[in-house]
């Protein structure tokens, strides 16, 4: 993580807490690390999901091969870019019509066909508006991969067409006259730090992927691999090594290029948590210390409302704490705290029993791997606390990429009174 | 639960799903039960965190004692309804010091204060603006409640000063020149649907009251009981049975307000659940049917960005089904179902192998016990994805209550076709 502590400060000071900030150097970083690895194998597509961002689509932009949206308002988010809508993929298990509708009138790229019944209505639209509509169709596999943090196949699910029935599938888009099947799609867990587990997992969409382009007798333009690379949250967890996973599946890989089915396919890994999480930090400050009973509490001044994954409320069954680190304070003594944020909810915990140098009122902390999945997956509104601002750092240029109208808090921190917003 | 099917039906076709809705009636009707319970022992707070909504706030204005509120934000919405300053209580435990300017700026009736800290800080101020600011001292019991959803006495707490520690606190505020000490607060459990537990827990309150109000050597105007009264969210659940409560600290309560210390105090109920969940519905559409290996999934229009609540996801350890109906079709033969939202991710979901008549694309579905807790408690940003809107419905008026400015989507359910919002 390349932001100096001394800056995370300097941004508190001039602007207040809590803060999102994300770092452009180690996001590019990123990109570059993943297309020395498997830049001759994949391109890449960005889960716009995971951080939505404006500023951060941009940054992006120029490295990832396609953005896939999951609703019609992420569609324009990426669009606002001056992303041509080409490059657009759309999934989501519950589109609505409308937004099947405005996805074919923006001329998207491929939108990712999750049942039948969506791929009927959007070739209804698209005969309407008289054109083809490119999709991909999702498929569920049969059976779901090992050492995943989420997997959600090989079993009833939401998404996509089980494996078991795509033949069937098939043979009724076939016969849609709005739409033109180009590819498919497999996104069958999430953030898995086993490289032989997602490799494993990759080889079987191979699999999957070449017995559907069989039987559908199509030369696939596009195979979407959701990679599933996980982020090492917890303190005792180890980064990903994707070079492991890239040697598991590269020959698996090289050889379905080479035949003349696949020649033309553009292999494409589907991400976001791995590439924007760890360059994000939210950098918090301590507003109380309390002694209650053994425990050193520190009170922050970012709860759930800022950041509910970090507070083991987004799909956690074991909650665990997130790696912080004290910005003020790094080099002091360690003891154990409990850290909890403003709420006024027993729930609202950061982290239980951490060691962490020595945590005093005025301190800031920060939570890494936050990059994704962090303000647009919280629920900002509860008990009406102010919004955290977002930052991009780039090399020496700060970026206010704070898209929010709820920043109404903000002149507080600057002057220590209080702004009347009513 | 009065709001009819055929009303709900009618909302939808009008103005789109999902929406929430209030019954404006059951509302009154709650406050009726307890005011004929508790009225002759109790004043009412409501929890303004529960519900915000302006409309609602407006709603139960009359009824209610005081409101109580847990962010600045939060006062400045209880006086938008034209409610005295005087009727505001403030908890919270990591007020920020500008908040706490704020309240007492706002000459708000109290500041519950949670942390010697925050004493120190209220009083400067206080002294700074001129004033003597009534407070409670919240105090976190030594023994927890039993029965309970969540108990967060007994044990390190962020909220409130432990109660071994009062001894020490009182004298120490008894010093700080710009407080006046008028009661006390406890909240220490939420959400039992056990009526001898809630009267055994506020029997205790009363204990360490009594204690504390010596100790001070003060005549309390005020003494705040957090009920911790729940809903039955679950089927198996029975309502809780609140006279039996009533029954079970009437006597304690009588005898506490005939001693000569207590004659003036008032004695009030915090509450925010109970009062607004069931009057509360949250109704979704139907968008997509799905048989995946056995299980008849139905994919709804709202996920858990919608209520984060229903979907298991805010703090609850054994993921449950919520008691849902379905509104277009409820005298069908049943089955059962998978409820999922429309989420690109495999945790959104609502319900898991619930019993319900026949559910069918284009079926509204009503979530209960949804007043409390919904919207504004949930990640509406998350894919970004249309908000519900909110209604109140009293009599035969319907009063559009929804506040947010992300309504964008709303022409679409009108028209069929898409308004652009870029």
């Amino acid at each position: 993580m390349a932001i100096s502590n001394s800056k995370l400060v300097e941004i508190a000071a001039a602007n207040g807490t809590p803060f999102y900030i994300f770092d452009a150097a180690a996001i590019r970083d990123r990109f570059a690390q993943l297309e020395q690895t498997f830049g001759a194998l994949f391109g890449v597509s960005y889960a716009v999901k995971a951080n939505p961002n404006l500023e951060l689509l941009r940054l992006v932009d120029p490295f990832v091969a396609t953005f896939d949206v999951s609703s019609y308002k992420e569609i324009e988010r990426v669009l606002a870019i001056g992303c041509p809508p080409e490059r657009i993929t759309f999934s989501g298990p519950a589109k609505r019509e409308a937004e099947v509708r405005g996805a074919v009138e923006q001329r998207i790229g491929e939108l990712v066909v999750e049942s039948l019944h969506e791929a009927e209505v959007a070739s209804a639209h698209a005969v309407e508006l008289g054109v083809r509509q490119p999709i991909l169709l999702r498929i569920n596999p049969a059976s779901g991969p090992k050492h995943f943090g989420v997997s959600f196949s090989g079993r009833a699910s939401q998404f996509g067409i089980d494996e078991e029935e795509v033949g069937q599938a098939l043979s009724r888009i076939a016969q849609l006259p709005g739409l033109e099947l180009v590819g498919f799609h497999i996104y069958s867990g999430t953030n898995s730090l086993n490289p032989e587990a997602i490799a494993d997992n990759m080889t079987g969409f191979v699999r999957i992927f070449r017995a559907a382009s069989e039987q559908a007798d199509i030369r696939p333009r596009k195979l979407v691999f959701g990679a599933g690379f996980g982020l090492p949250y917890g303190a005792a967890d180890e980064p990903l090594d994707i070079q492991a996973v890239a040697a598991g599946v590269e020959a698996t890989i090289r050889e379905l290029k080479a035949e003349p089915r696949f020649q033309s396919a553009e292999c494409v890994l589907e991400m976001g948590r791995w590439l924007v999480g760890p360059p994000g930090l939210l950098v918090t400050a301590v507003v109380g210390e309390k002694e209650s009973r053994g425990a050193h509490m520190r009170l922050c001044d970012a709860g759930f409302n800022n950041h509910l994954a970090a507070f083991g409320m987004m799909g956690t069954v074991i909650k665990r704490n997130w790696r912080i680190r004290n910005v003020s304070n790094p080099n002091a003594a360690t003891d154990k705290y409990t850290l909890v944020g403003p709420l006024c909810t027993s729930i609202d915990v950061l982290a239980t029993n951490i060691e962490l140098p020595a945590v005093r009122r005025g301190d800031l902390l920060a939570v890494e791997n936050s990059g994704a999945y962090g303000l647009t997956a919280s629920p900002t509104r509860f008990i009406s606390h102010p919004e955290p601002r977002e930052y991009l750092l780039d090399g020496e240029t700060l970026v206010d990429a704070t898209e929010s109208e709820l920043n109404y808090w903000a002149e507080i921190d600057r002057t220590g009174r209080l702004k009347r917003s009513a």
